[in-house]
C-alpha cells in the first residue's frame, strides 16, 4: 500500500515534539525539585510527575507511535527518508520496541517508587540506615528485575541494564577494559602510596567565602564558553545537568566553604556536559536524537573539562592569578606549583565524588563488579554493606565506619539507576582516546590551555561529536574521530604520565 | 439506569488529578519563564506551553469528562455525593460546557498568539510602539469576539467576558457601583487637587540597598503569616502569585533601588494572595475548587493586606522602627508622621500600579469603559491610543507623553485578559466590606495590627473566605460574610475618612 511519507512523517514528528514537552515539563519539575521547590510541595509534586512521565510513556507505546513506525520502516518509505530521519526513526523504533514490553501499570508504580525512594535516600544516607533503605532497594531490583524479562536477555541480565547507557555494550566489553584499565592504574596507586610523599592540600581547606567561590565559578564557566544566554546556574545539594529544551541546559553547584575547588570542579564538570548539549545541531531539537548520545560520551565531556582542561597545569597557568585575586588572604601565599599538587593529590578515599582522578576508577569498578552480582549472581540486597566494605577494603585499602560513607552515598541505586555506573569511567577512557586525537590534530592544544583559548578546542568538539548529537551511536562516534573502538590504554596512559610528573616516581 | 456512584466518582476525580497535574507543570513553566529562564529557550518553552495547554484543554473537553459529568449529574446520582462533591461536579460542568464550545484548533491557535503576543509586548512597551502592537491586538479582540460567539451572549457581548473572572456580574451592575464609587471619589481627589498640600515625598526615593529591601520584604511576609514552607519568593519583572499545588504559592517582587515602598507593598500585595491560596482547605486539592473563588475575591485579600493593613497608620507605628534600622541613613530623619503621609500621598499619575488607594480606582475606570466600548460598541482597536489619553485627561487631568505609559502600559490585553480589569477595582470594595464586617466582629482589629499580631486577623479571614476556596461563589461569600450584597459604600467611606485624615480637609 502506497503511504504519503511526508503526511506519516509530519504526523511522527509532531508526536515526537508532544513527548519532548512532556519530557521538558517533567524535567523543568525535578530541577525546581532540587533547587528549592518548598518542602511542602514536594509530595504533590511527585504525585504530578509521576502522573505527566505516564502519560510520556503512554505516548511513546501508544499505537499511534506503532503505526507511524511500522509506515515509516516500510522499505519504499524508509528510502524516501534523509539519513537523519532514519536515524530518528530507528532510535523511536527501539524505544518503542523497549517501553511497550511494560504494562502501563508498572511503569507508573516503578516512576512512583523511585521517586519516592530517591527523595527517602537522603535521610538514609543522612542516618547511614541502611536497614531503613533495604526494603525501598530490594523492591527496585525486584521491579528491575521484572522489567529485565519484560526486555528480553541477550547476553547476561546485567547486559540489558548496561545497554539502556551505553548502547552496545557488553559485560565482555566492560570487564575486559576495566581489567586493563585496573592492572595498569594499581601499580601507580601502589607506587604513590609507597613513596611516602603527601602534597600539602590543608590550604585547600581555610574557609573560602560562598560569594566569592561563586563568582570564580561562573568566570570559569564563560571562559570555557557555557552559553549564559541557553542556560543557567543554581545551587543544589548534589551538582546535576540537565535540558530542559534546545536552548536551555542548565546545571547547579554546591558551594562548600571549606572547599575551595568542589564548586570549581563540579562547575567545569556540569559545564562540560551543559556545552555538550549546547551545541547539539538544531535540526535534531524536539526529537530523541537531540541530546548527547550515550552517558558514557556525555561523561567523556564533563570529565574532559572537569580534568584534561581542569586539573591540568597550564589551566592553573592561566588562572591561578584569577583565583588568588578572588582569595588573597588564603593563596597569596600558595605558590602555583603546590596548588597544583594540591588539587591532584591522590587519596585512596571512601567518597567516590570527592575522588582524584586515579582512584576514581575503582570506586567506579567496586560499584560495577557489585552491580553484575546482584543481577547475575543473585546477592540479594541485604548482603550490599558487607560486600560494598570488602570490596573497599580489598581495593582501596579502607572501610567505611558507616553505610552513610559507603554503600548509602550515591543517590543513583535508589532512583533505579543501576548499570549507570560504568558510564563514569567510560566517559574517562573515552576522553583520554578524544584527548589523544584531539591533540594530534590541534598541536597548539596546550598552548591554547594556557592562554585560555578554549574556541579551537571547543569547536572540534562541537565538529566531531557534540553537534551529532545521538544521531551518531557511540561506537561509531570513537571509531569515527580517533579510527579505533574504546582503548583503555589512552586513559592509563594519561594517568601514569600525570601522576608519574606530579609525584616524581 | 443505575450506575456505580463511587467508582464513577474515583475515575473523574482522577481526571480532574490529571488536569491538575497539566496546570502545575504549566503553571511552572510560565513562572520559571519570568524568574530567569535563559532567553534562548524562551519560544521552544512557549511551544511547549502551547502543547501541554492544548493537552489540558483536550481533557477538560474530552467524551469522557462529557460521559463522567452526565453520569453524576443524573438526579439519583447527584444526590448521593456531598456538598462538596456537588459543588465539584457543577463547576467541573460550567468549565466544560463553556470549553466544549471552542474548537481545539481555535484554542490552540489563542493559546500560541497571547503567549507570542506577551513576549513581544514587552518591547513595543518599552519603545511604546503602539502601531507595532496594533495587528496582535487586533487578532486578539478577533479571536475572543470569535469566542464570545461560541460562548454565546446573555446579556452584552462584554459580559460574557466579565463572567469569565466574576461569575454572576454583569455589566448592569459594575455600572451602577463604578458610578456611584466615581461620584463619592471625584470630589475627595478634587478636594485634595486644591488643598494644594503636596506631602513630601522626596525621600522615598533615595537609594535604598536592594539586599536590605529582601530583607524587610521577607520579614513582613513572614510577620503577616506568609508560609516559606508552602511557597517561596523570587524576583520578576512584574511580580505576581502563582499557586503550583497545595503545597506550593509562589510569589514574586521587584526591587527597585530608589524607591523603598514599591517591593514593600507588592510583596504584602502578593503575600495576600498567597496567604488566600495556602489556606484553601486540603480536601478541595487538585480539584477546580482548590483556589480562589474569583479573581475579584482574590483582589480583596490582597489589597486588604497591602492597603488596609500595610497602609495603615497602626502597621507602621509597629513596623516604622525595623525599616528605620535597615535604612539608618536614609530613614532616621524622617519621623513617622511624613513616612506614613508620603506612603499615602494622592497624586493624578500615569502609571496605574504606580497609583495611590485613591486614585487606582479611576484607572480602572478607565479600562473598564474602553473594554466596553470595544466589545459592545465595536471601537476598533486602532483607536486605542487616543480613546485612552481623553480618558487619562477628563478622569486624572494628564495626557500620557506616549503610547508605552499610555495604552501600553499593561501586559494584560496582551495575555487576551479582557474583562479582568474590573477585578482589580471590585477587590477593593469587596476589601472594605469585608474589613467592615471584620472590624464589627473583632473590635481589638486596630490594636492588634498595631502589635503585628496577625493571627487572629488570618484565622478571621480563613474561616471566612480562604478555607472554602472556590467552593462558594463571590456573591455567596461576600452575602455570607457581610449579610448584603457588593456595595461600594465601605470603600467609599473608608476613603474619605483616610484621605480627610491625612490631608487635614
Amino acid at each position: 500500500m502506497a503511504i504519503n511519507v511526508i503526511a506519516v512523517w509530519d504526523s511522527f514528528a509532531a508526536l515526537l515534539s508532544k513527548i519532548s514537552s512532556y519530557q521538558e515539563a517533567v524535567a523543568l519539575m525535578a530541577w525546581d525539585l532540587r533547587t528549592g521547590a518548598p518542602r511542602k510541595g514536594a509530595a504533590p509534586r511527585s504525585e504530578t510527575i509521576g502522573l505527566l512521565s505516564t502519560e510520556a510513556f503512554k505516548l511513546q507505546t501508544s499505537a499511534e507511535m506503532g503505526g507511524y513506525l511500522s509506515q515509516l520502516l516500510e522499505d519504499d518509505a524508509f528510502k524516501q527518508l534523509s539519513d537523519t530521519q532514519q536515524r530518528i526513526v530507528k532510535d523511536a523504533k527501539e524505544e518503542y520496541d523497549r517501553s511497550v514490553k511494560i504494562p502501563e501499570e508498572k511503569y507508573k508504580e516503578y516512576v512512583e517508587l523511585t521517586a519516592n525512594s530517591e527523595t527517602l535516600w537522603e535521610d538514609f544516607k543522612e542516618s547511614g540506615d541502611f536497614v531503613g533503605f533495604e526494603p525501598y532497594l530490594t523492591k527496585i531490583v525486584a521491579k528491575l528485575q521484572e522489567f529485565i524479562d519484560y526486555w528480553g536477555v541477550k547476553d547476561t541480565r546485567y547486559d540489558t541494564l548496561l545497554n539502556m547507557y551505553e548502547p552496545g555494550l557488553t559485560v565482555e566489553k566492560v570487564d575486559q577494559v576495566f581489567g586493563q584499565l585496573r592492572d595498569r592504574l594499581v601499580p601507580v596507586v601502589t607506587a604513590i602510596s609507597e613513596h611516602g610523599h603527601k602534597p600539602d592540600t590543608e590550604f585547600l581547606h581555610n574557609i573560602f567565602p560562598k560569594e566569592q567561590q561563586e563568582k570564580v565559578s561562573l568566570f570559569l564557566l564563560e571562559q570555557i564558553g557555557y552559553d549564559f544566554e541557553a542556560g543557567r546556574v543554581d545551587e543544589s545539594m548534589h551538582p546535576f545537568q540537565t535540558t530542559l529544551n534546545q536552548g536551555d541546559a542548565r546545571i547547579t553547584t554546591h558551594y562548600i566553604e571549606d572547599d575551595v575547588v568542589d564548586a570549581l570542579f563540579s562547575s567545569l564538570h556540569e559545564g562540560g556536559h551543559a556545552l555538550y548539549e549546547q551545541n547539539v545541531s538544531d535540526e535534531l531539537a524536539r526529537t530523541p536524537l537531540g541530546q548527547g548520545t550515550s552517558m558514557g560520551i556525555h561523561e567523556s565531556q564533563s570529565r574532559f573539562w572537569e580534568n584534561m582542561i581542569g586539573r591540568s597545569r597550564p589551566f592553573w597557568e592561566r588562572y591561578y592569578g584569577d583565583l588568588q585575586k578572588h582569595f588573597p588572604e588564603q593563596l597569596n601565599e600558595v605558590p602555583l606549583d603546590q596548588f597544583f599538587k594540591a588539587i591532584n593529590a591522590v587519596k585512596n578515599s571512601l567518597i567516590r565524588i570527592q575522588s582524584d582522578e586515579l582512584t576514581y576508577n575503582l570506586h567506579i569498578i567496586i560499584r560495577y563488579e557489585i552491580e553484575k552480582m546482584i543481577f547475575n549472581e543473585g546477592l540479594p540486597v541485604s548482603e550490599l554493606p558487607r560486600v560494598w566494605n570488602e570490596k573497599y577494603q580489598a581495593y582501596l585499602g579502607i572501610t567505611p565506619p558507616n553505610d552513610g560513607v559507603g554503600v548509602l552515598q550515591d543517590v543513583h541505586w535508589s532512583a533505579g539507576l543501576f548499570g549507570y555506573f560504568p558510564s563514569y569511567a567510560l566517559g574517562n577512557m573515552y576522553s583520554a582516546q578524544f584527548a589523544n586525537t584531539m591533540m594530534k590534530e590541534l598541536p597548539e592544544f596546550e598552548k591554547w590551555v594556557g592562554e585560555g583559548n578554549f574556541a579551537p578546542i571547543r569547536e572540534w568538539l562541537i565538529d566531531k561529536i557534540y553537534k551529532y548529537g545521538k544521531s551518531r551511536t557511540p561506537s561509531e562516534l570513537i571509531e569515527g574521530v580517533t579510527g579505533e573502538p574504546l582503548n583503555p590504554t589512552y586513559l592509563a596512559d594519561y594517568l601514569e604520565q600525570k601522576y608519574k610528573g606530579i609525584y616524581g616516581l
